[in-house]
């Protein structure tokens, strides 16, 4: 990686953080400098504006969470069948919802995004775009269950991540357990 | 109701609007009584502080989330059958994603918990009570599935509300419904 690459990733990496505990509201160029350790400054020139760093952060946050060569070796070891699905489903939680404050960013950014249409238009196609890959992995190993399995999996265990996150009383880890599960049983019924 | 309440209420609902608005950062008394049309220094005789405002916030977008008498009629007329749910969950989303700034506003109360313990245990409590009074109202009602159909059904519908706002681009509106429909499918299978 060219080391411009890497200072951009690691600016990034601290607006993540900045967005997770301030809020949108707290990011400023400023505050990612400060958060990196970087001379104030460094932050405006890798980013055009404010826009530019929102929509770059996005990118970062979903890069971050791509499951590693051991991870996609693991998924396709095996029988494809409903364990399988689950398997997927217990690690996909696991590992989303344990980079924990760029899954809150990503919230921050939603937010932002009702407010800024050219955001909105960056995170509707990249959302898509991770939606249609889910998709279409899930029919290329030919696991049980079609699309719109694929799609009621990620509804329910999005919210069940908001709820670990930010309300993390309201379920104990085994009910947790028990949601992904049973989510994973019936959104695979009657296909 | 009582002049203060009404009054107290006219804030609450100026405070959401500001919430959905400009983010919790953005919520001051200030903003509120300037949303409210209210004199400035009215919104401090009313709440304690800051934390007092955001939990009575969230009880406030409960109490408007409230059906009124003629859904809770439509809701116990006919059969209670899968054909009931299904209509209950569409009056339910269009009811919940309708209070748009009021949903916008429980996602910046939920990322503001992550800061605030004493919000986080009253939200957590606020939507314990919820998910246990829908629970509650399915198995009395004799409607068809389990306890687990509906926190499914909530986990789904919720993460489906928040694409629809945050993101409308992502789904047309019959795939909206389609998801609905399905949701309540599988969710009630095998139970």
């Amino acid at each position: 990686m060219r080391k411009n690459d890497q200072r951009r990733n690691a600016l990034l990496d601290a607006a993540i953080e900045v967005l997770a505990e301030e809020g949108a509201r707290g990011l400023t160029f400023r505050a990612v400098d400060a958060e990196a350790g970087t001379p104030v400054g460094t932050a405006t020139n890798y980013f055009a504006n404010r826009d530019d760093l929102l929509m770059q952060i996005a990118e970062r946050v979903y890069q971050r969470w791509m499951p590693d060569e051991a991870t996609w070796a693991a998924a396709e070891a095996g029988p494809q069948d409903k364990a399988k699905v689950t398997e997927l489903m217990r690690e996909t939680v696991g590992r989303v919802a344990g980079f924990r404050s760029g899954y809150l960013a990503m919230l921050e950014l939603r937010l932002e995004a009702t407010r800024r249409p050219e955001l909105r238009a960056v995170l509707t196609e990249r959302v898509r775009a991770d939606m249609n890959a889910n998709v279409a992995y899930h029919l290329k190993r030919g696991l049980p269950g079609d699309a719109i399995s694929v799609k009621l999996l990620m509804l329910a265990l999005n919210w069940l991540i908001v709820e670990t996150l930010t309300l993390p009383g309201l379920f104990a880890p085994e009910e947790v357990d028990e949601l992904v599960v049973k989510a994973v049983e019936r959104s695979l019924a009657a296909t």
